[in-house]
């Protein structure tokens, strides 16, 4: 059979080809911005590709994007990956130093930014002297960058496109080329960047293109509510092209009432984001009376969705839901509610599509002899899974090939697995373990809880113990006896933590998680006050 | 990224992990033969390999099978390509000496033989002096083969499997190892094998498995209509455990009453195969008033169906029929209409879903200018298209890449692709192109026809000319001059056929096709009859 080059770029040739006046629209604040098809789409994007190549940028150099959704970064993918250039995308919501960190070691030699986001280069700047290149893009920018002293040159988006644009052949190389480098959100450590190859994401797509996962077919307008700088952008950016789906990029603005605006103007039939998002969105439309009617479905990720949620989601936009679970290092796909049994089944996080091998393990990395009703440390295997994290010599995968998730799992009979943890956060008290998430999801379900988090105290006896710390809503404290009497019988009473604390805000990671490294500091530093409950 | 072969053992891994309990159905002559699921056939396939080893054969050896759509067969499919020997797949149709010389060509070490084909054995094996091993299986099987002087041992399937199955690893090979060898009809020639590699069958799985194209589910129950030995058996015994379908494999009866009890008594959601045989299911259906109320669709493939048929289908079986276009080479999936837009749009062939590229051109094999509403050349290229024929040194690509299917087509502006003809069955006259399916189509509408085939006879003056053949319905002779008058108007003046004839039996190809260099050869050795009619 034919050698035929698993390669990104086929995902835009294809649209232009065969779905080339579908469109890609961007908002800005709920308004349209800009409006384009695949075809047209298709030839920009082939005309940057030659004038990077113009600026003297390389086969396997790293160019990098701080933006939001957008055509002109859905452009700078395909410009960088179809000659074989790496596109580095990142997330602007971490301070500059550690934007400069991931810049440094992805050794970027050139950097396209949203205009908007453009104030934040001349805070990078003087830590990046690598960059030779910054493009400002997504709209008109006619005030220069403040470069200080910095040698970069600086290009506005079309007229580099204008000045320097040739055709460019796309692909030609290797599959295992490098395509994207994402960073992850460094919860737990330091961020490391995960480098996703062309044939890593061409899998990828088709695997999340089945009819049980995405399901994504040319008649769909997909709206793109989780940023492209979050771990290829759940992959729409390639699953979008592949099957001609238009495409809706909603540009910095996320709030509800942008999202129910371009979901309206757009005919929107699948929104893709975390609940959060959607949680916006209702919120402006019980506000408004507005309907959204050609909505068929949400797809949503990250936490655990509460069936109470899932539910207001399902009756308020008479559309789907459909769960799934994934991460940085897995392209993201790893489980998704197969769609063709919504919204009856069990969907907590969904069953892993063919292509991604799934095991539970011991804390020992031993398989467990009984895969199904047991919480176990999961493990995964596939074309689309880390090997390594950039940079780093080790191979994070185990002796029979999986790489270790960091979660917690436990699969059902019918093969629905269910994530109840992260494995860093296990508390070890008296040689047996506690599962913090377990206790957290029992306590967040009070009404007078914003957040909770339960971490380890050291103790002489049992090494570990839980701690329980919660952010209670506004005007909401003193409620640690109350919180306590909640898990008395739901969880084993060793489980149950000695004391509770109550802070006024829990501390954040840029991805929106609760950063428990931080809280652990705080704890350990005094920084929290007990609220007086004890057991 | 992970380093992850693209092997097929892995399709039924899955199934066998996440959908163990879904079932796989042997029917004979309409009732269940067997049931066994996933788990069960993963775990029986398995031994099945490690009993094939133990027989001697070894790593890349050919394995062959000569059988019908039954569990033993999916279980040769898997035990061989498991451990990467070789599953070339015969049509039991054609004469011995064909399937002789194909037995010799793939050096078969070991073949195996429905029961009710065993017969075939007694003639086959003086021929075929290389085979060591006649495997027999789908029943009880007393009466040991007619071998003669033949030195091969036989077993029964279930015997082998008792006496010399074990555990034996899957995998663990290149991806671009063989998997399976198939044989092209030959209409246009000799026999020619096509090569199938593991990768070639996974990437086709997974484009095939697109929402817009066969969108199995592991809801679906799929009844495989189509022979097992046809082309991968249009990639079904790959995509049904892939997503965990349910698996109805009607044995040797594909009559209308046999499929229709199936279908009923299992619940068949999907029904692939050939036209012709769903037509015998709706004769069946008409006669009896019974009814397939689970049916949600049929997927044909192979030639043209007209509007008619495709409206009697959907009106008596309340199912969408889905088209598509496909052959031995392309593994086999080319186009195929998109599932979301049915039943409303055109869907003469489809339209390539990911994955193949897809170019007309000339008959000197230069890219026309305009793609879209001309006839053409019809070229691919992708993952799951062949390179070269089994044992042949030339690349039957050209100088892009492109294989050439040696079809006609025209794509019409939405994208829709329309395979109008064979560029063989082209007849230069005068120095222009006349397209006999052209001709064919039309005349074929006239209810006194039952086949119709036009081929050219040598002429001093215009080159070639062209000359209608009809098999005429029963005792419906002498339509000649009501069959060219049918023509006027509706193909170019210089396109109707200077002479008429009439045959009593069309002759036919393996396959069902009409066999052209049959016609040829008892035109020219003036074997046909004029029917008398001249423009």
């Amino acid at each position: 059979m034919q050698a035929y080059a698993l390669t990104v770029d086929k995902f835009l040739d294809h649209a232009a080809k065969w779905c080339g006046t579908r469109e890609i629209v961007t908002g800005n604040a709920g308004l349209c911005a800009a409006r384009i098809d695949y075809k047209t789409l298709r030839s920009r994007s082939n005309r940057l590709s030659g004038a990077l190549r113009a600026l003297g940028l390389r086969f396997g150099d790293r160019i990098g994007t701080l933006a939001w959704n957008t055509q002109n970064h859905l452009e700078m993918y395909y410009a960088t990956m179809g000659v074989g250039r790496v596109c580095p995308t990142l997330n602007p919501r971490p301070t500059g130093a550690h934007l400069a960190a991931m810049i440094n070691e992805a050794e970027d030699r050139a950097l396209a930014v949203s205009s908007n986001l453009a104030p934040m280069i001349a805070e990078l700047a003087p830590y990046c002297s690598g960059i030779e290149h910054f493009i400002v893009m997504d709209d008109e920018f006619e005030v220069p960058l403040k470069l200080g002293a910095h040698r970069a040159k600086q290009w506005t988006f079309e007229a580099l496109l204008a000045d320097f644009g040739a055709s460019a052949p796309w692909g030609g190389f290797d599959e295992n080329t490098p395509a994207g480098l994402c960073y992850t959100s460094g919860t737990t450590g330091q961020p490391k960047g995960v480098l996703y190859t062309h044939r890593s994401n061409y899998l990828h797509t088709l695997r999340a293109l089945q009819a049980d996962a995405t399901a994504y077919t040319g008649s769909d307008t997909i709206l793109a509510a989780v940023p492209m700088f979050h771990a290829n952008g759940w992959g729409i950016p390639f699953a979008a092209p592949a099957v001609g789906a238009k495409l809706v990029l909603p540009g910095r603005h996320t709030d509800g009432a942008s999202l129910a605006k371009l979901m309206i103007d757009e005919g929107v039939t699948v929104g893709v984001g975390v609940q959060t998002v959607w949680l916006g969105l209702l919120d402006h439309l019980d506000a408004t009376g507005a309907e959204a009617p050609a909505l068929k479905r949400l797809l949503i990720g990250g936490a655990k969705c509460p069936d109470s949620l899932l539910k207001r989601m399902e009756d308020r936009l008479g559309a789907i839901v459909q769960t799934s679970w994934g991460m940085t290092e897995l392209s993201p796909l790893g489980t998704i509610a197969p769609l063709d049994t919504l919204p009856s089944t069990a969907r907590a996080s969904g069953k892993p599509p063919l292509g991604l091998d799934l095991k539970l393990t011991n804390a020992e990395g031993v398989t467990l002899p009984q895969q199904r009703g047991v919480v176990g440390h999961l493990k995964v295997k596939g074309a689309s899974v880390i090997e390594r994290y950039f940079k780093h010599d080790a191979i994070a995968l185990d002796e029979e090939g999986y790489f270790d998730t960091g979660d917690l799992a436990i699969i059902d009979e019918d093969g629905n697995v269910t994530i109840s943890g992260r494995s860093k956060d296990l508390i070890k008290s008296g040689g047996e373990w506690i599962n913090p998430a377990e206790i957290e999801e029992i306590v967040g379900q009070h009404p007078d809880v914003a957040q909770v988090a339960v971490i380890a105290r050291q103790d002489p006896k049992w090494g570990e113990r839980p701690v329980l710390i919660v952010e209670p809503r506004h005007g909401q404290q003193g409620n640690a006896n109350a919180l306590l009497r909640l898990l008395r019988g739901r969880v084993a009473d060793w489980w149950i933590p000695d004391q509770v604390f109550e802070i006024q805000v829990m501390p954040l990671a840029p991805t929106g998680k609760i950063d428990k490294n931080q809280l652990r500091a705080d704890f350990a530093n005094g920084r929290i006050a007990s609220a007086g409950a004890n057991r």
